[in-house]
Parts: structure tokens; C-alpha cells; sequence
């Protein structure tokens, strides 16, 4: 029973479908007929003008957009735990040329307009110390937590008023707009973000996310860079498949409700050994290494995670849209015979 | 009727079914039970210890061998016309840091120890010019052309006498070694490669290539560089599904073959028209506009390529593993008849 | 008698003074007194508005130069033999994080709109291949010929048409200047240039060229990269005192009449020996290895050169600000002698 | 009477006159008599074989040594306010290719054993993360701390134990030799240092800092890497003889003692006002505004620095080799009255 990882999750049917679809043949690269929707069809989501781009993973889909806003003298202000900062082995450095990620604090992994500011407002403005270009926002947050649209809209006049980028890292996107049961341009574009990695992979797809540009101009810098980066997929038709097949009737939020709802289901056995509030798809709880054990040996797999100060272990569990009820249920009820 | 790319042939019922029987959870990123089976797999193909490493695209695939092999004040002898120089949007800058592509000639579009040596020699061995790390060749060659195991070893022999890697791109690695009948140990690693780019997707996969690694060091750097450059896909299984399927029962040999013959069927029909010899499963013809337009008004859809001089205009036809042989007859027949 | 570069010349006495003259304390970087007279002292020489940057040296000034006009996944036309291209080390590669360089002909290291079109015209405007964004030009070239301000017009209106910057390595751009007797504008901003190396070293200074900016926010990244770079020194006041010394009273043109005047005695001696009109300080003549070691045995020192086909062998010798009448005569009257 | 920073002060008369000493011809870039001296005279400093090169800046010095310690997907330990991170403009960034810097705690700006375990043990050995390659400390540190030969020793034992290189930034070098009484290779290469970068430029120099290597086989990278960074300059003589100067007769240790001395005067004026203890000749004092108004008054010239916790201002008073002891002592007096 795995809570390992939302990457374990196998394919959707429906995406799966999609791809053999694809399968006839068409233009190499992005010129085929399918990759040629992908513009259309995140138009039609959120309700502007906005240019896609298919990309095989979210690390790639987070650098490219942001080498698009960041010179590479220039620095991205990011949490201090960002999938950028942590986890992409230094994809930042490589992609953006050298730009520096500068580290920002903020509870629950969210950075604050404050917690910019107190990374910002120190820094010279001159040659000797490098100058924020960018906002990154990772949406839902490492902790499992979402950015509303207000929280958006407040760091966005802070970019707009120092004149940064803002991009957002919807690796869990799905996840957080089902959380908040808003419109997605409500917490994008509306909000004032320029670009979003729209996260597939983890929500059902195989090896697509897109890129979605709201801000003009950034699209036509990024083309390029995909290329370079050896990101432009000669059969990317399979890819602009699986990204759709995610749009078709929703299926990116009818996937995310499922693994949301799932979490919530373990969540409401944890009571109070969360050390997060659940608001996506993880739930990061206190579990001594006993109780650890207990689970594992009752077929439970998941990751070990720091445990927070004072606290005999922590675990984190993430569920996915595949997550089978029967399973989820089962470690709801092991975890409260703790 | 496509005979534009190899790129938009479709993939494989034999991969497709790998991938799908790949669709069970499993841990992420390569840590799954089939990425684990990549070495072995090669190590048995090429009768010898290798490593492998899936990765998305054969830009990558180079690049990221390349990166092992080159520092970024360094310098990669290729051909003027290689992929690598001509196709993949500077990627070569991206990956490797800057360091430069050194071009020689040779008929083809295959480079030889006597084109290599008029591009290094004159290099003064001083810090004001670039220095050569490594060579790079392209199997079959731009022009479908095909190293034999004797012209690997001598340029192999060149590269070892002056300290350089070698490197193979092998995007269509399976025809040639298809056409040349050897082992595809003969070719590579017996011939001195130090690492090859295996092409899968031209040749019935969708989005997997492996690198193979000879020498020993390589795959242990470009694990770190793969990562950082956005190509670790978080559901590598699929990837790696792709690869032992095309080595399952030598399907990568019997789909070139198929590619091979195609190619051979059309070349025949091309006689003087030919602009080189076919050896693998690309055919550049002499073909003035009017019979382009006479070909593409029965269906044929092809690729205009340059005309060589005194030429009326020239076409680039493509076989893949899955052109259909009624096709490949009607072209054949359509150019007898021009 | 050393005829073998003109990075060998001693520095001449007024820039001496003038750094001994800045000795006194003042403001680290460039926020000394004496930097900042630096961008009125060129509005000045060029009669037109622009801001100018000390920097240590030639490889630095052009990289920095076109950083600010090329991204990392663009390209840079030059001709094949230009010193970015065959005498930086790669450093192009580096400041310009991978960018390509554009190779075009033209007769004595001079390129032309129409060798240029030859370079780009054939690039297909898409991502597979690197997009040429600036032209950079050297004067005087390689083989000391100068552009003449029409030469330079022509290749900016070409690059104004294409969207190009357009940078001048001006190394040797007193030497050129001296020989056209135009107005330094007329051969720069008043010809479309947007950036210029100003060059001292080879004429009089010691460790100090300028970047010179006639196009608007260029300098404002440059100021970022050369500090990046390792290139903002901390007592730049004396880089600044060479390079207003070198303005001081036209020193700079005066120095290079004194070389080409040199260069023209010796020129005179050379007859049909000559490789190239003698425009500049640089002689490229036919000298057999045997006339070469009959020089050299009276103590003439100098480079020896690549011989043009069918010719038994070649040198380079240049002269300098500071080479003594005497020498120079008597190099001349050694070569009328063999 | 500036206190403002070390970077401010003159060149020293003997370094004067062995810049004029070079002025005769002689070959270019580092192929001449001078700059030959370097290796010669290091090895007999350190009694130790070692490669020295000059290099204009300690930015340059710092991280072309530590670009050849550390791959581009690798990270350097520093810690958090130490030059290369704070104040270098991204410099490391742009060597080491994007590269990371890894951030230690430490009081006084010196990082520790327990400080560099407590950044490097959390990281996971795998692709996801940046792993380090190489330790960084600056001599004097920015607090002007001074490591001891035991505190180096200890860092470097880690840094063998974890197969790191250790680097060290001397651009006050001097000062913390002439503050430990100890012979310089003590704290260096007896001490298990790497590459030290031997600032001259604070210390009476102008416009040469040297990179020393102790362990074999850098100094060849760092050959291609300056000359790539635009580091390698044409007139190269000027800057090797500043940099005998500074050895010749131990000036770089007469210079230090003075200004340390100088440092000390004052400090003994400060009593509890210094933040740290003054080991150099850096001081940091708690200074109220209307304290510092009262002190520029005097036309005493000084730099403002963040205040500690609780404290009502402060500032940072730096000394030089040159500093008038009339000023000194009249700004220990002003303090003293304050």
C-alpha cells in the first residue's frame, strides 16, 4: 500500500487513451495537430489569452520559465525549502546560468509579501550584490499548503511594485485548486502570475506538464530554451496528449478531489500528530519510529520525514488520485489504533 | 504517404505493451525495478560491463555524454554538419558550458583521423585557444552514412593517442549497425567508443534513448547532470520500458532492418538520382521542383533539401520501422516514372 | 629590436603620470573621481551622449560587450579569424553562457554584408538552430586592414534590418582611426556601432581598455557582468587615470600615427613580400625560413606566420608607439637587403 | 581621514618602483621574465613546492580557484557572509558554471567543523540534491577573525574525511599572518589548504592578487580558466612585479603589521563598544548616529554597518599599511571623547 510518493501513481485510462490516439502519424516536434491545441485549450481554461508548452517534467517546466524572467546576473526569490532550492540538484544554476536563488522564510513552506521583503529590501542595489529578477511560488507549498488568491495577489503587487516575474510551481496545482474551490485563473492570472508549470505527472499523466504563459513575450524566449535544454520531444504529439487528455472534462480536478479527499480521510485520523494542516494531497504526521514500524509491517509504505522539534519522528504520506479507498481507509483506521 | 522523418512514425505495439505492463506503482525517479534492469540488459547486448542511463531525447542523450567527457574551457571535434552543430539549438553551449564544437570535413558527413587532425593540429597547445577533450561522431552519419568497425578504431586510435573521448551518437545506431552486420559490439565499445547515444525513438519507441557508458567514471557524473538539466522524470519506469523492449528479441535490429530494406527498395528505384550511397534508412535524391510537386501530388510527403551544385533541387526521403510496404513500392514506382 | 606585438611596449610616460596621479586616496570601485569622468571624456571624443566602462583588458571589454546584446541561446556573427573566435581562450563561450559564434568570410579577416547574409541567411528561423542577435566586427582586423566608415554602415544597416547589435572589437581602433583620418564618430556611432572596446593597451596604457556605449542600457548590464566577472577592480582609479590619458591631448591618436608610421617605412621595404596592404601597425610578409633566420640573426624578433599557399614561409611583425626610428629603419633596410 | 575601506588606499612606493622596473619589452601575457618569478618566489615563501599565478582581483582569485575544485553541479561550503556569497555579485554563480554555495553558520564570520557538518550531513547523497566539492574560508574572515593553524587544521581534516578541496580567500591574508606570529605555510599548506588566493591589492598593491595552489594540478586548469575569463593580460608584467613587490623583503608582512597596529590603536579606544574582537585590521563598533554624525564631522570617513541586536548603530572602521598615525591616533582620541 503505497503512500510513498503521488510519482508512483500509475497512468489514467483516459490519458492513456489520449496517447494511443496520438499514435498516427504527424509532424516531429511541436508542429503536429495535438501540440498545436495545447493554446486553445488553456485559453479556454483560463479565460485569457496564454501561450502552453509541453515539457517532461516539472524541474524542467520551473527553470525554463524562469530563465525567461531572470537574466543571469540576476537572483529568484524562493522559500527556503522550494522544490527549486531542495530538490531539482541544482537545475536552477544550470538553466538560469548561474542566477541565485534567494532564500525566503514563511510557515507551513509559503512565503509571505513580509518574508520577501525582509530577503529584498537588504540587499544593495548595486553591482556587488545580486538583484531579485523573479518570485517563485509553489502552489500547493512542499507542506501541503495553498496559496489563496488573496495571498497570491498580495506577493504579486509586491513583484509588481519592484518590478520581479512571478511564477508559480504547480507541480500540485490541481491539488490546491480543488482545495480552494476557486475559478484557476482566480489564483494565475487574475492574481497577477506570469507564468505557471502546470503539473500533470503527479495527477494521472506520464511524462507532460505544461508551461502556461499569461505574460507575452516569455513563450517565444522559452521555445528556444526548451530546445537547447534538449526538452523539444521529436514525437511530442504523445505529450501534448497526455497534457490534454488532463483539460478533457476536468479530469486534472476530478483526479485531484480524489487525492485530496483521500487525504483528508487519513487526516482525520491524525488529529494532533499533523504538523500541517491538510489542504492538499500530503499529510505530514508525528510518528515515533515504533509507530513507523507498526505501519510498515502492516504494508504501509512512506517516507520517513525531519520530525519537527521535540517530536519522536515524523512521517509524510501523500496520496494520489489512484490511491484505492480500500487502502486509504485502512491506514486512516491503523494510524488512529496507534 | 510520410517518407518526411523517422520522428513521426509511430511507436511500436511491442513498446507500447512494455509501457503498459509497466503501469503497476513503483518507487520513483530510476529507483523502479525495470530502470535497474537498463545495465544489465546493455551489458548483455554488448558482451561487456556498461552502464545506461534512459533519457527523453537524443539532444540530451549527447549533450549529457558530451558533459562527462568536456570541461566547459574545452572543445568536441565533430563534423561540420552534425546534428550536434546543425540540429539541437546550441544545446552543446547549454550543457557543456560553453565549451565549443571544433568542425571537421569529410565526405558524408563522416569525419576520418586525417579530417580530425587538420582540425586539431593547428591548435596551438597554449591557453589563448580551445583544446580538444573529446570527439563526437554521428552513427549512421547525417547523410545516412555508415562507420565501419575499421574506421571507429582509427579514429578511435587518433582520439586515445591525444587524450580525447569518444563519443557516438547512435540516433539511428540501430541501422547501422543493421546495414553492417557486425555485432554492435564491433562497432562501439570493441571499436574504442567511450560512450553511446542508443537511439530508440526513430526506431518504434516514443520517448526513450539510452546513453550507454564504456568507460568507467561517465555515468556517475552525468547522473548528477541529467537531474540538474530537468531529464530524471519523476515515472522513469515508462522510460525505461521503452528501451529493454526495443532489446527484447533484438526488435530494435528487426525494426532498422525493416527501415534498412524500405530504403533500399526506394534507393533502387533512384539510380543516378542518388546523392549518396544508401546504407541506412535515408535516401538524399536529386529531384527538380517540378518533380517534387509531381511526387507530393500522388501523396508523398518528403523533406526539400539543398541541392548540390549544378543540381536542379534535391529531397531527403525517410524509411521508418513502419512504412508501410505499399508505400514504399508506390514511391519507388512514382520515381522510376519520373 | 622586438617587432613581435605590440602588448610588449612599454607604457608611455604620460599615462605613467597620470596613474601616479591618482594615487591619493579616494572611493573604492569605480566610484572614484576619476572614474567617473570617464563617460564625459568619450561624449566628448564622440560628440555624442555615452557611457563608458574601464575594464582590464581586451577578451573582457568585447565579452562584456556583447553580453549585454546576446542571450545564452543566440549567436554572434564574426569572421572566421577574429580574435573572439581564435584567440579568447573560448571566452566568448563563457561570458556569453554558450552562445554560438557565426563564422563568415572575408578577405583580410574583414567581413561584409554580403559574407555575413551568407552566414544567416541560410539559418532556418526556428529553434532547432542558433538565431544570429549581434555582429561583431574588428578594427582594425586581424590582418590590419581598416573598415572604412561606409564598410561599417553598410554591415549596420544590414544589422539594423536583422534586429543585430552591432560591437566593434576596437583593439587596435586608434591605429584604424589614425589611418581612415576620419572623425572617430564618423567610423562608429555616426555607422550604427552600439558598442565599442576602446583599446589602450596595445598603444600606451598598461591594463586598461574601455567599453565605450553609444546604444542606450547596455551598460547598465554590463555593469552587473563586470562585476560578475571578476572584473570591477577595487582601485579602478587607475584604470580610469590610463584611459583618460589616453584621450588627454589626443594621445591615443598620436600613438598610433607613431606606429603606423612605423609600420609604413617598413611596408615600403617589403614590395611584393606583403600579404596584405599595410593599413594599420601590422606587416604580414613572405619571408623564407632562411631570410626569417637571417633577420633574426641581426636581432629583429617577430611572430612567425602561416604561409599563403605556394608561398616558402611568412611572418607577422608590428610595430608600436614607442618603436625606436632607428630599429624601424633598420628592419627596413634588412628586408630591402635579402 | 579615511576609515572608509583598505581597497581606498595608495600604491606602495616599492611597488611603484617595480612596476617601472617592467617597463622594458618583454613577451606578453605571462610568457615573460617576471611573471616566471612568481613559482620561484612562493615556493621559497611556503617552503613548499608550489604554482602561483596573478590574477587583478580577489573576485577572480577566489572563484577561478575554486572552479577548479568544483564541477558545475557541485557546491562549495562558505559561510553566510562571507565575500563570495555577500558581496561578489554572483561571481561563483558565473565561474563555477552555476555551481552552488552551500551556507555555514559561525561567529565572527568563521565557519567550524561542527557549523560545516551541520550544512553537509543533512544533504542526501543523491541526485536530487547539490552535493559539496569543496570548503571555502576567508583569512581574516569579513569580521576580521583570524583562523588559527589549528582552526584550518581542523577544517581540512573534514574536508579530506569527505573528499572536499579547501580553499582560502587571503584577501587579508597578511594581517592575519602578522596577527598569529606564525610562518604562513603553518595556516596554509601545513594546515591542509588547497589554493589560497594572497590578496596584495589591501595591502599596497594596486592591481595584483596572486592565486597560490598547493595541491598539484589546478594551476593547469586555472591557466585555461583565467585566460577564458578575460583574467590572462597582455602586459602581465606590471602585474607579477606588484606581486614580487609585496614578497621582496617581506613588505606584505611590514604592511599588515602596520596596519593591524594601527587597527589596535583604535580598538584599544573602543572598549566595550567593539562588536568583535579586532584580530586585523577591521573594527566594528557600536556607534549611535549622532556618534558617527559627530566623528564625520571631524572628517573622519567610515562605513555604516547593520547593528547587533539591542545596539543603537554601528560602523565599520577600517585600516590600511597607510594610514597616518597622526589620523589614527587623533580618530582613538575622537572615539574615546565620544
Amino acid at each position: 500500500m503505497k503512500f510513498f510518493s503521488d510519482n508512483a501513481a500509475p497512468v489514467h485510462p483516459r490519458v492513456w487513451a489520449a496517447m494511443q490516439a496520438a499514435d498516427a502519424p504527424d509532424k516531429a516536434y511541436d508542429g503536429d495537430a495535438i501540440s498545436k491545441q495545447l493554446d486553445a485549450a488553456f485559453t479556454a481554461l483560463f479565460g485569457t489569452d496564454c501561450t502552453a508548452l509541453w515539457v517532461a517534467t516539472g524541474t524542467a517546466g520551473n527553470c525554463l520559465a524562469l530563465s525567461a524572467m531572470v537574466p543571469p546576473h540576476g537572483g529568484v526569490v524562493c522559500h527556503r525549502e522550494a522544490h527549486i532550492e531542495m530538490d531539482e540538484g541544482g537545475a536552477p544554476g544550470f538553466f538560469l546560468h548561474g542566477a541565485k536563488l534567494l532564500l525566503a522564510d514563511g510557515e507551513g513552506a509559503k512565503i509571505t509579501p513580509a518574508s520577501i521583503r525582509a530577503v529584498i529590501d537588504p540587499i544593495r542595489p548595486e553591482v556587488h550584490q545580486v538583484q531579485p529578477h523573479a518570485i517563485s511560488i509553489t502552489q500547493a507549498s512542499e507542506y501541503g499548503r495553498v496559496y489563496t488568491p488573496a495571498d497570491v495577489a498580495a506577493i504579486s503587487a509586491l513583484a509588481k511594485e519592484r518590478g520581479l516575474g512571478l511564477h508559480m510551481d504547480g507541480a500540485r496545482f490541481a491539488n490546491a485548486v480543488a482545495h480552494l474551490g476557486c475559478h484557476p485563473a482566480d489564483v494565475t492570472v487574475r492574481a497577477g502570475v506570469d507564468a505557471l508549470t502546470f503539473g500533470c505527472v503527479k495527477n494521472g499523466g506520464m511524462s507532460a506538464e505544461a508551461i502556461v504563459f499569461f505574460a507575452p513575450g516569455l513563450a517565444d524566449v522559452v521555445r528556444f530554451r526548451r530546445k537547447r535544454a534538449g526538452h523539444l520531444q521529436s514525437k511530442g504529439r504523445y505529450l501534448a496528449a497526455q497534457v490534454l487528455a488532463m483539460l478533457e472534462g476536468d479530469l486534472w480536478l476530478d483526479n485531484a478531489r480524489a487525492a485530496n479527499a483521500a487525504a483528508q480521510e487519513i487526516a482525520g485520523a491524525c488529529g494532533s500528530r499533523l504538523i500541517h494542516p491538510v489542504e492538499a494531497n500530503e499529510i505530514f504526521v508525528i510518528l515515533s519510529p515504533a509507530e513507523q514500524d507498526a505501519l510498515r509491517a502492516q504494508g504501509f509504505d512512506f517516507y520517513d520525514w525531519t520530525a519537527p522539534p521535540g517530536a519522536p519522528g515524523a512521517a509524510r504520506l501523500v496520496t494520489a488520485w489512484s490511491s484505492p479507498p480500500r487502502e486509504v481507509e485502512a491506514l486512516a483506521r491503523a494510524i488512529r489504533s496507534l
